[in-house]
């Protein structure tokens, strides 16, 4: 009996075939090495978890979790992201490991898409947490190793931009006078919709010195040198965040990834948790970020275990894309044999097995149409007929 | 805000921390490597499917099913099992590549847990398809795979049992008359309830040599001496199940691996698509299988592209279990560094970071207690205070 969706899949799900399946486990595996490298745990957390628990402290848009229902009629939800589920092991299975903790994942996410032949919507990230470390130590070490794994993995060309959610805060606290009025703006830099922001701005009940900062806003973006002019512009409440970003440049310089990061201080990101620093990682090949990340002091009080701590995630898909590698499979050799010289094709295949080779065997009459068959193989050796024969090749 | 369940993870649901994140790992590294060495192709599915496509086909009872809903309000299904998402893809995206497929996957698999305490209801199972082949040499080659991966994995003392679903539905069918009337007896094997069997049998109304030959049955598990009562006791349809049987264990010799395999004629998986041979490991350490496996000619003509096909899955959770590996972690060095000299520690890391160690560097004024923070790493060096003070360690 044929099924009507027989073929179908829900939407924004995707497979992996071998070819791209071997890629990502290269990546993967890259990333993973440099991450261990310095000193970061790898774990592992469900793929459900309680709405309640992880889902309402995930700052997903709560139209993009998939939700069900479990026996006792709680909420469930996909993971939306990984923060909230680690901030979550950290304060109950690991509470007695002091601050700070260096944690890292590699998780598929899930974030449902509403319309056919959108973004996926499971995707897979590698990432990591430091927890517990307010230092600009910890901000300086988070991009530089999001940097050196990029690198590692054989991105060529990218650069993070680094903003600050308190330079922006205070700025617009200060002109506007109340947060609801920095809510819409702070819109407008979230949809990076520079146009829409100015317009706005020049529609505001202000002084023209008010509007003229606002608008100048949109012009900080660059590099070290742009501190001075962000200080200048910053309001009382602000400075602290240009000296961070000061301190963090010349931090990040010791790392030797200072070339690689540039300021934008209209960067405001979607994760409402974020109290500090914010960084997304750009490509030319890659019309958005590939990864991205931030610091964010308030979310592990809310699992009752406070802590100022700061992670990122890159992207797999995103980052594969943007290699663009096209990694033939790994050669392979098929051993094709008739039944009588079976033995013969087994020990064969033990051979080329111990070192370190792949190879198929396989039954003749397991096969339909031998010649198409063997054209997938880089090599075959043939255990047919009479044994005596010898190997034909 | 401290939240309600904020801690609770949703019934069946597992955090893998760091120790056994790294045991996890480095077994399903070897499992990979051995199952590549083979020729097989790993693939990945999403974790989300179609009930109509994967769920009614993949044979898990109903409410073992995770459902959700889509926006379309099709029913979507957390996948239960790694089988029938694979028959999708042989039949869709891979509908191109002829017969016979080897692939492979490491994959989550979720079954609902309707009490606490009880099993995971999210696993990870490490297999193999064997896709358009209906050979002895097929059936061999999957169990020999089976046992030299879990060999390689490290695995000391198990033993793989083999049965026939051929054999019984032959058996059952030629005494009872009937599937319904079969069907019960199917279930107390299933339950692997023998006493049940036994006393069903008893009060069945047969002649009591039909009964004898039904008791009989639960004697026929052992070595390969066990084929010829087999075959005496044998329906005339059952004969080409014992005949490939004995040529399954002829296959098994030459692999090098009968001494892993005992036949059990009583076996019958939960799997309703299974139609040939069926197996299972065990080992000591375990009081359930910790991998099964089975032949389904069927499973693949309901996707639309008819093929025999057969496969085993091992559970990652249940193998780790068996080999009760206590891995410590890697070993770690820990740079604490006060600000004035983290250009020495950053040089530091580098230098270990590239001879392949782990290295975590850590600025003083991050961390709470020192003491307690130095003492969960094999060796911490300072570098605190003036630089010309050297190095302390």
């Amino acid at each position: 009996m044929s099924k009507p969706f027989v073929f179908e899949k829900p939407m924004g799900m995707r497979d992996t075939l071998p070819v791209l399946y071997q890629v990502k486990q290269q990546v993967r595996k890259v990333m993973e090495q440099e991450i261990k490298g310095w000193g970061y745990q790898f774990i592992q957390t469900p793929t459900l978890e309680y709405y309640d628990t992880v889902g309402e402290a995930s700052a997903i848009l709560d139209q993009q979790l998939f939700k069900l229902m479990d026996s006792e009629g709680k909420t469930l939800v996909l993971r939306p992201d990984m923060t909230a589920p680690i901030a979550r092991v950290v304060s109950s299975s690991m509470k007695d490991v002091s601050y700070p903790i260096r944690l890292a994942y590699d998780s598929a996410v899930f974030r449902s898409q509403q319309r056919e032949g959108g973004r996926p919507a499971e995707f897979e990230q590698v990432g990591v947490e430091l927890i517990g470390d307010g230092t600009s130590s910890a901000d300086a070490e988070v991009i530089a190793l999001m940097v050196s794994a990029l690198s590692k993995a054989g991105l060529q060309e990218f650069k993070v931009a680094v903003g600050h959610i308190g330079f922006l805060n205070e700025l617009f606290l200060e002109v506007l006078g109340n947060a609801e009025r920095a809510e819409e703006l702070l819109r407008y830099l979230y949809e990076k919709n520079y146009v829409g922001y100015a317009s706005h701005v020049k529609n505001l009940a202000l002084s023209s010195i008010d509007k003229k900062r606002l608008l100048e806003l949109l012009h900080l973006r660059g590099g070290e040198e742009i501190l001075d002019e962000a200080k200048d512009m910053s309001a009382p409440g602000g400075k602290k965040a240009v000296a961070d970003l000061q301190e963090l440049f010349s931090i990040l310089d010791l790392y030797g990834v200072k070339d690689k990061v540039v300021l934008d201080f209209t960067l405001f990101s979607h994760m409402s948790y974020y109290t500090g620093i914010v960084f997304e990682g750009y490509t030319n090949e890659l019309g958005f970020p590939l990864c991205s990340g931030g610091r964010y002091d308030q979310l592990l009080g809310e699992f009752g275990r406070s802590a100022q701590a700061i992670g990122f995630g890159i992207r797999l898909d995103y980052l594969i894309e943007a290699l663009n590698v096209k990694e033939p499979l790994n050669p392979r050799t098929c051993i094709v044999f008739s039944p009588d010289r079976r033995k013969e094709a087994i020990e064969k295949s033990r051979e080329l097995r111990e070192k370190g080779l792949s190879a198929v065997v396989q039954d003749i009459s397991g096969v339909g149409s031998v010649d198409e068959y063997s054209g997938r193989f880089q090599e075959v050796i043939y255990y047919i007929g009479k044994p005596e024969k010898g190997e034909v090749q």
